[in-house]
């Protein structure tokens, strides 16, 4: 078996480190190369203290060229507008590229209104939005923007309903472990500040909401920022997002039919588990550590809750960008990905 | 100063201790009887140990008129269909009750229809809903139905808006912490199944939506079942409610003007705490161990999202009851009550 | 009743803000400073939100004199190294002090090896360290020395059977939540790095340790730092430290008589609960919120397994320092300080 | 490549279900049953609702001999004297044994004292402590006792310096995640009673003790039951245990010697990962999930702070189980085990 040769720009936060650990377990592919401009010539695991014994590889700062002569896929995990500075030379290169930053998610006037600054390299209609369940068209890629975590679970806890144009308002209310905020310290992730608390945040204006209308509006015309509204909230919890989709119908709804729905739309696709009636609510420990999309609704007379759980260091990151990968090269989708959750 | 005599009927479980940690502080009240039928005869420490050293009393078993005849008001802090096996007994001896119960929350029929048993205590009109914000005719009663911990919160988040007559839909997402369940373990209370997880629970149909119906619907009389919606979560968190209403409303909205109802609603209400907009939104370690319910709002085009936050065991039940028997026996309704909150 | 007037020099951090918080609760207390450097001039309430409606006061920074002018005692709540400039202006203007920072506590020459800096006010034995149960001298003191967080519960742990000189080890092995380390983020306090975990940290060298070995020295001629140990730990807590005392002792035990020497010892001290062998061990959950150090134990053969349990923020800290100021001030030593602890 | 069977009996509980979590990633292994009297004729998949689509069995309750008639190996993880029950059959019916109860850990009147019931399948010698890292023995055995959870990170600590014949006493203080205690709620698992606490119990009498002193006994003869001793704590935490070891020397100590010491015994132990002196103290994260315990050390004058951190659910019981069949079925000992640890 050949191995592919993957490289890893920005390997110091969480999302870099969860692709080392995922891709540890693939076993079609290696990871050749990890980036980090300030930690360059250090050893990888003098950060990640608990791949010791498993990766063997120090910090590098190679120019796009390099990394592309080495690798037969990179990831891009740096903030964004740090990957349109760095995607363009490494596709010039040859290379495939799962851009895990928000840089190719959304057309180039929708991003520059939403993070605030010019892009320097639109491309629309360039990069797939590399939701594999909506996307398939990932599978011939040269260039994936891997979604949000926030809008992997809003999305695809709705996407049936709005597909069947049945939406009228749709609210989703979240519940994501800090991890989403990254590796530095800060006064949200403080533990006192956190732990025994719940923090409602940016919850009219998050920078996930254009992505959620985006993707819902393709399936639903008639759904736009008028009605799809979105709150995140910081729980007490390091991994996991858990998605409470409030669904206002335009007319009433049939149990048995909204769920049937949800299992025909989802019928083909590995990573998302739809509950049965009896089977109880999604929660996160049942996907932790896994690239599972956990789905379970409830209906009432005119309207449905929606619940989706997913770890956001998973199938909201480095596990959706391995299954994007994964399409890319022609491998299975479910390649090296079956990792079972850790529950308890 | 005369001192009150207060009675707890229902003392081994969360609510009747914290009843007991709040009126230790309480200058003019002093707690006389602890009733517990199975642990009649233990001392009250035994059981809660964190009191060891500041009350010397044994729980006890005695009749209602026993009761009635040592107390100024008693506080019956048992499981929903016992309260209304004691309370008629209590108010016939003359003494005051405040009920932390569901069984007089509600008209007997809905009652009826939401906990499922016959009501053997049917006395519309005779019990106020004790949430003083809005029903300031506590201060004469003689019976008070305290609220459920999730319709304070949810009510006291949409109330001027409601009254306004400006809600088309109302959705309520809370989230809250475990110790609302109880003090008996459970799977759901289990540490390994909570911590490190979110759950949804009856998203649809939770006995508390009764409550949230009927006040809301007192204010606005458009508001029903098929547009107040609300959802419980349990969070990690041991103390706290944080409820996220989402109130989309029947025409577009004002910032100003919106925060302004809510702080010319809540003005004279000592313990209703608004933040100002650039405040930042409530949380549960601000109102940790106190009887406050902080509020905070943030308005998008056609809607507004109010964060509410208590503490469940507070505001949510102890507190909120002796909030009540302030009122009712013609103290100031903050004596003893200003305790303030414990953060971090 | 006269109130007495209290500063608080240094009250941006979590011993400040605890401070507030009981000194609200004190009958015969007042706050009438709180100062600041970064903040003067912004109301306190601005940065300890949950103090909203409580507190009317503005951060300040005034000269040590202008502050003794005003205050009957001031509680000096600043980093060890900065009590040293202030508290003898304090003094000399006649206010009494007490001093939470670690500059007053150890001889000089042992602080000055501790802390590595020199010491700009010696001043040995003109300073009480402020342990109530074993130092009643505080009673007269115009400056006392509020102890460590670890040394308050590992002291008290231990201190019966160093006086009956039985010891030949003692190991103290602390669990602490990571309030003790303060408000400011850092990567011991990061969520992710801190939930679902335990940090072992200065293992063998904490600066807590020469309080310790001092105070027990004090009992027992022979204890010193070749067989007193210290270990702390940060715990998954916000609040509490668990202090595991392992006493191997000289001769065999007898275990009604060593829990009698605890019980007599600590007989009269009002925040000892020395707990009957039927109880079970203390808990962080039994001392929250409040001034009790909760004492435990179990004999084996040759060694005694003491378990002690603080409220880090109180006994710890703030509490204590009320207690101190109580006795300073001729006022019972409970004044205000009875404040039951919030379980659950 | 033939796929070893494997059948697991017990697998309601956590370790059953970690076993399947982890034999699912094994590449030469596969599970063939599953047991559980209660659960039989159900799915697998409704009990362990994250392993859904992962698996596709049903519990049975089949004899021991129709297990050994399937089976190449068998994992029973029943209570302890549950096994004594079934293992025998087991055996006779020529499959081979790793066992996760208590029954075989011991001699059979050390078991008998320690547990308060006769041993009904005495067998001393007739099983291997199921240490590898000191008992390579496993690979020729067919019955092996795999260690208790405490046990595997209180030994390893201690081992080398046991063989070297360094210590004069050793006090293991263990901080243990809940998960130890079961699957089934109780008391201490309530999460009320464990967020925000460290609880101390048995602590001079956990049944894990006997196990701590017989391994050490064997390498260093002078230790017993009078100078190793062993307290248990739990933390509010899922997984892991961190034991922090006390360990006084009979001399002074030399900081280079004694890690040398640790690197050369476990240089060649794939499982065991010893911390150089600049790279900080193991903690649960780095080794969550896996089946790696981590040691570090930090030496004072007369005695050496070792710290280890293991996942007691892998390492501690299922993952060791599975190293343990490894050698017993002549696989590498690290096959199907090297499974990254999930951090954050």
């Amino acid at each position: 078996m050949t191995m592919l040769d993957i490289g890893i720009v920005g390997g110091s936060g969480y999302t870099g480190c969860e692709l080392m650990r995922l891709l540890l377990q693939h076993p079609e592919a290696r990871v050749r190369i990890v980036t980090s401009r300030r930690l360059a010539g250090t050893p990888v695991t003098d950060t990640h203290k608990h791949l010791a014994g498993l990766i063997d590889l120090s910090f590098e700062n190679p120019s796009p060229s390099e990394i592309a002569d080495v690798c037969d896929l990179v990831f891009t995990a740096v903030p964004h507008s740090a990957a349109m500075d760095i995607v363009p030379a490494l596709l010039e290169g040859g290379v495939r590229v799962v851009d895990l930053s928000a840089d190719y998610r959304l057309p180039v006037q929708v991003f520059e209104a939403t993070y605030g600054r010019a892009h320097t390299d639109p491309r629309d209609g360039g990069a797939v939005f590399g939701l594999p369940e909506l996307h398939p068209e990932s599978a011939g890629a040269s260039l994936v923007a891997n979604p949000g975590c926030y809008p992997t679970g809003a999305i695809l806890s709705a996407a049936p309903l709005a597909k069947a144009g049945m939406i009228k308002y749709a609210i989703f209310d979240s519940k994501s472990g800090i991890s989403g905020a990254g590796v530095d310290p800060s006064e949200m992730s403080h533990y006192p500040n956190l732990a025994e608390n719940v923090r409602a945040y940016n919850v009219t204006t998050h920078r996930h909401l254009p992505e959620i209308v985006q993707e819902l509006g393709l399936l639903e015309d008639a759904l736009n920022h008028t009605n799809v509204f979105f709150t995140p909230h910081v729980v007490p919890v390091i991994r996991g997002i858990l998605t409470t989709a409030h669904l206002i119908l335009r007319e009433g709804c049939e149990p048995n039919a909204i769920l049937n729905l949800y299992k025909e739309f989802y019928g083909d696709k590995p990573f998302v588990r739809v509950r049965e009636a009896g089977d109880g609510l999604p929660n996160l420990a049942d996907v932790r550590g896994s690239n599972f999309c956990d789905i379970g609704l409830v209906c009432g007379e005119n309207r449905v809750v929606v619940v989706s759980a997913i770890d956001n260091l998973v199938k909201g990151a480095a596990g959706q960008a391995i299954q994007n990968m994964n399409l890319m090269l022609g491998l299975p989708e479910t390649r090296g990905l079956l990792i079972p959750p850790m529950s308890p």
